[in-house]
């Protein structure tokens, strides 16, 4: 690992927000990289984007992945390379930066409610095509207004909520209520249904999880059917994820995907069975942490904590660490236990950490190193870190 | 709440990453502020900032406040002017901040290993009074190298593991082996040693806690002992917290004070039994959030989630909200329920949450609206957020 070569680190090093992290000289081998550090091998995440784009093609779905895991417009832009119809974002300020970087068709999944929000939606609308998740009258009729204000028609994807308890309509003649009244805004446009429902992307066992996806499509054939029975014709329906696309497709239920962490998988992932035995998408993404503590011979302390790998799926692991296991130590540190002395590296060398959840660790950093070839080609800016509203 | 005025809020907009946040029209009550948003409550920053020094100050000791928790170079300048000797930091990049931000005495509480960044660390001790905490021979042996070569000299807190288990040397021969190392080397200056247990600080009971800070007080009078054997001079002890300080003061182990959180407090503070009946330091940072849906009649569905509000000590509390339970919806959804419907709050309307951590949550945002006689008066800038290296 230490003698992995870095090659040209300076080209974009302006993203960085601290470009002092360079000032000291080009680093030449991974283990002259200042940490902490995020690396994404971009040949990883550009097979795992063939993989997922090929599952879709072949079952005849569009494919627009989320891309609230990478938060990077170089990513998106792969993506729809790739063949994706366009992408996902979580929030407003997301899709403004990547409207930004290039990308022009967008579904935000979560409704946008505040009227200082809608009317930025509505004036991002004028730059891209836009389409929001709606799941209340009101928030139907602001939106509505908006678009109006700003002479733009703005899309929306009636929200069912299929068992995550969350945002999202329940029962289908309240959303076939709701789809009727969207279709009689002329400032709005009835793009579709978004039906995702998050539990069930982490159900270990196979059969268990494809039942579940099966229930969700029972109650999006509900949904479809009472739309139907009162004229309004649902264009599209959106949803599923990376761990319920094998089962998905098969369902019949869903036209689009909003897959996201496939890109770069984690440790949540990786704890799932997989019908194909193995998952189908690689690990792109991981931290590089350097030890900076061997206060005991069985411990060694890391230089990252919870400001660089987030907590709400556990801990990370610390991969070609052999018998090493991960403790959080506070906000910046990591700690390696060992049983085995003989095993605990030593101070100052460098390990890899696997997370446990992809999405909200990349949020903690500004940037990443690109590798290419297993050498880091550049720094891939995380363009939207940050943007929660 | 709503009705909250704010003032001059595009003062310092520029700071904001996001500045189409304000694009839209300048707010003019917390209702029109786009969420989620971190407020500050300035004054009661500035009372938290004179009850700590205070507490010092009438003891005897220094205090030098450990700035993590904020990341901001304002409130960090506000605690020096109100009489602390200097700063903390966590990591050198977190001190390259404070330095541009004004800031001159600072010491950082993690080993520096890397090359890069002892250089790094050089680099900066040309431009303000800096000390690092070592635990290691090599790292000193690295720092003076470093310190040398930039003509420099930099300060040394030989580091003593009080019980957290982390980083630290746990022998006190071990330590004053260390330190007398540290004297040998001209590039280095020894100004002290380093003792804090961070696992001390959320002890609930008050005796408990107090006996614990009892027990750190006899491990650093045999590390200082140790030192006295071999003829070396430990200038001073810094160590304590938020939590144990006013055993700290009393304890007589200590000569500086590296409290951080009691600047914001938050739900882990809470939490825990004070000798005075209620905690001396107020509530001074919470998170604004928006009602996104309502799509059950005891579900309320708000805009943060694990990218607004950290998880690592728990979730957040709903202030001014009775019979809210809140539970994490996901990166973007936090979601309030409730048992009578009647306390549901309305689609659109705005609450305020107390987090469960105030460092790990303040990193994730980028900028904060700071409040004087309850209204917003600036965005006040994070300016070290992010800086994990």
């Amino acid at each position: 690992l230490e003698d992995l070569p870095v090659v040209s680190l300076a080209a974009d090093a302006a993203h960085d927000c601290h470009p002092a992290d360079l000032a000291t000289g080009q680093p030449t081998t991974l283990a002259a990289v200042d940490t902490p550090a995020l690396l994404i091998d971009l040949d990883q995440v550009e097979a795992n984007i063939q993989a997922m784009q090929a599952l879709a093609t072949q079952h005849g779905l569009r494919l627009r992945p989320h891309v609230k895991t990478s938060k990077s417009a170089e990513i998106a832009r792969l993506q729809c390379a790739a063949g994706a119809v366009g992408i996902c974002c979580a929030k407003l300020s997301e899709a403004e930066v990547m409207v930004e970087g290039g990308l022009d068709d967008i579904v935000i999944t979560s409704p946008v409610v505040a009227p200082v929000k809608q009317r930025r939606l509505a004036a991002l609308a004028t730059r891209a095509r836009l389409a929001v998740a709606v799941d209340h009258p009101q928030t139907v009729l602001g939106l509505a207004a908006a678009a109006g204000a700003f002479g733009v028609r703005v899309g929306i994807y009636v929200e069912l909520d299929v068992g995550q308890a969350r945002t999202g309509v329940s029962d289908p003649d309240e959303l076939a209520e709701l789809a009727a009244l969207v279709v009689r805004q002329p400032q709005l446009r009835l793009d579709g249904m978004q039906a995702y429902n998050g539990s069930v992307q982490f159900i270990v066992d196979t059969d268990a999880r494809r039942a579940a996806v099966d229930a969700v499509a029972t109650r999006i054939r509900a949904a479809r059917a009472a739309c139907a029975a009162r004229g309004v014709l649902l264009p599209l329906v959106s949803g599923g994820g990376t761990g319920s696309a094998d089962f998905d497709v098969l369902a019949g239920a869903i036209d689009e995907l909003q897959a996201g962490s496939y890109v770069c998988m984690d440790g949540q992932y990786a704890g799932i069975d997989w019908p194909q035995g193995v998952p189908p998408f690689g690990l792109a993404l991981t931290v590089l942490a350097t030890v900076i503590s061997t206060p005991t011979p069985t411990r060694a302390v890391l230089d990252s904590g919870w400001k660089t790998l987030s907590v709400d799926a556990g801990p990370p692991v610390a991969l070609d660490v052999p018998g090493a296991r991960f403790r959080f130590g506070g906000d910046e540190h990591g700690v390696l236990e060992f049983d085995d002395p003989a095993l605990r590296p030593p101070l100052g060398s460098v390990v890899r950490l696997r997370p446990a959840h992809v999405d909200t660790t990349v949020n903690l950093h500004d940037s990443a190193l690109a590798l290419r070839g297993g050498r880091v080609s550049h720094r891939l800016r995380i363009g939207a870190r940050g943007c929660v509203r």
